[in-house]
C-alpha cells in the first residue's frame, strides 16, 4: 500500500533539491519503467498498476523489489505526468565518473532546455553514441523531462558533467567537431570514427572560450529563412552526417 | 496604460477555448515579436518594455498599433513564459485555406506535441518549405508552445488543417514519401525536388489508412538500441537528405 508518507516523499522529489538532496529521481511512464528494469539502476520504489504489473510477468522481467500496486487514477496524480498511468519508480542517481573515450562522443555546452537534453540522449541512443559530456550550465541528468524525453535510453548512455575547456584542452589529440553557423558545409565533411560534437546552448551557440578548441567547424546548409535550428535538430543531422557512412 | 480588462483578457487566451472563440492568439518574446513585426499578421495588441520599444525604433520598424509600454516585471506576469520581459502581442488569426502545391511539402499525421509542431515549422522554414499540411489531430497552430518553439517561422510558412487521406489521394500525381521503420535507407533515396514527406504520430507513427498512400517509404538507419527518434529530428534528419542536392 501507499502511505501518505511515500506520496508526500516521491511529491518531493519533482524539486531538484530534494532529488540532489536525497541521490534519488522518478522514472515515470510504461516505456521508461520497463528500460528502467532492464538497465543496473539500483531501484527504491517501484509502483505500478495491475495492467502493467501483468505486462512486466508476461514478459518476464525480474523484479529486484515488491511492486506496490496501486489504481491508474492515484498512479497519475503521483508524478509529473498526469497521462501516466501504469508504473512510477523511485531510482538511485549512478553517474558515471570515470571517462572513457569510445568512438564518436557528443560535448553539450550549456544545453538548458530539458527536452532538448532529454531528445539528444535518445538520438545518441539510436546511433550508439555512449558518452555525452555536458558542462556544469547543461539541464540536470534527472530532470523528469529530461527522463521522459529520452524515452529510456538515458539508462543506456554515459553522462559526465565536467569543465568543458579542461575537458577538450585534455583532449586534443582527437578531432573536435562544433556545430557553427558559418563553418564547413556538413554534407562535405569527411568525418572521421572517433572523435567529439561540440553542439552549443539554444540561443547563444558555443562559448567563445571553446571555439579556438574546435578543430572542425561544421554548419548546415540554409535554404530559407530562419535564422537558426533547433539545437537538438541540428545535433540529429550532423549524427545522421557522420554515421551516414558506417 | 494596462487594464484589468485587458490582463484578463489575454491571460483568457493562453485557453485553446478563448483564443478559437476570439480568432486570436498570443505572441511572446523579443525574438517572435520582431518577425511577427516582419508579417503581414494583423496585430490587436502591443505590450512592450521600453527596452524593446528602443530596439524596435533603432531597427526601423513601422508599428501598425501604439504599443502600450509596460515594466519588466509586469510583462512576465501576462503571459506562459515567465522569462519573457519584452514584448508580447495579441494577434488575429490567419490559415491559408487554399492549398498551392510549392515543391517540396511536409504533412504531419497526428504530431500532438506543440513543441515538436513548433520546432517542425522553424526546421520547415530552414529549409525553404512552405507548405505544412495537418492532420485533425495535429496540435493546434496557435498554442504558445507552437508559437514559442517556431521562433518566427509561423509567420513564414503556411499551415493547412486536412482530412489527410482525402488530401493525399488528392495528391497521388506527386512522389509521396513517408518516414517508417521498415522503408528504404535514406541515404539511398533519390529525393525529387517536388513531393510530400509525411511525419507519423510520436508513438504510433503514420496512421494505416495513409499507409497505401505512400509512394516511398524512408528510415533512417539505427547503429545503437533506441527504439524509435523523436518524431521532430527525425523530420530534420529526412530533410536534410531531401535537400542535400539542392
Amino acid at each position: 500500500m501507499l502511505t501518505k508518507n511515500n506520496t508526500k516523499f516521491i511529491k518531493s522529489l519533482q524539486l531538484k533539491k530534494f532529488r540532489q538532496k536525497e541521490g534519488l529521481f522518478i522514472v515515470e511512464g510504461a516505456k521508461n519503467t520497463l528500460e528502467l528494469l532492464n538497465s543496473p539502476y539500483k531501484i527504491e520504489t517501484l509502483i505500478v498498476s495491475e495492467a502493467f504489473l501483468s505486462k512486466v510477468k508476461k514478459e518476464n522481467f525480474t523484479l529486484a523489489v515488491e511492486p506496490i500496486i496501486v489504481k491508474e487514477k492515484e498512479l497519475s496524480t503521483l508524478g509529473s505526468f498526469q497521462t501516466n498511468t501504469e508504473a512510477l519508480a523511485v531510482v538511485h542517481e549512478m553517474e558515471v565518473t570515470e571517462y572513457k573515450a569510445k568512438g564518436f562522443d557528443l560535448v553539450l555546452d550549456d544545453i538548458r532546455d530539458p527536452g532538448n537534453l532529454g531528445t539528444i540522449i535518445r538520438l545518441a541512443d539510436w546511433y550508439g553514441i555512449q558518452n555525452i559530456i555536458c558542462s556544469e550550465t547543461t539541464a540536470e541528468f534527472y530532470n523528469p523531462k529530461v527522463i521522459s524525453a529520452s524515452m529510456g535510453s538515458i539508462f543506456r548512455t554515459h553522462l559526465y558533467r565536467r569543465d568543458l575547456k579542461e575537458f577538450l584542452s585534455k583532449n586534443k589529440h582527437r578531432k573536435i567537431y562544433g556545430a557553427l553557423l558559418e563553418g564547413k558545409n556538413v554534407h562535405q565533411v569527411n568525418f572521421e570514427d572517433t572523435g567529439l560534437l561540440v553542439i552549443g546552448n539554444e540561443s547563444h551557440g558555443i562559448h567563445q572560450e571553446l571555439i579556438s578548441l574546435i578543430t572542425e567547424s561544421v554548419t548546415i546548409p540554409k535554404i530559407g529563412h530562419a535564422e537558426s535550428l533547433n539545437a537538438a535538430m541540428a545535433t540529429a543531422i550532423i549524427c545522421d552526417n557522420v554515421f551516414r557512412n558506417c
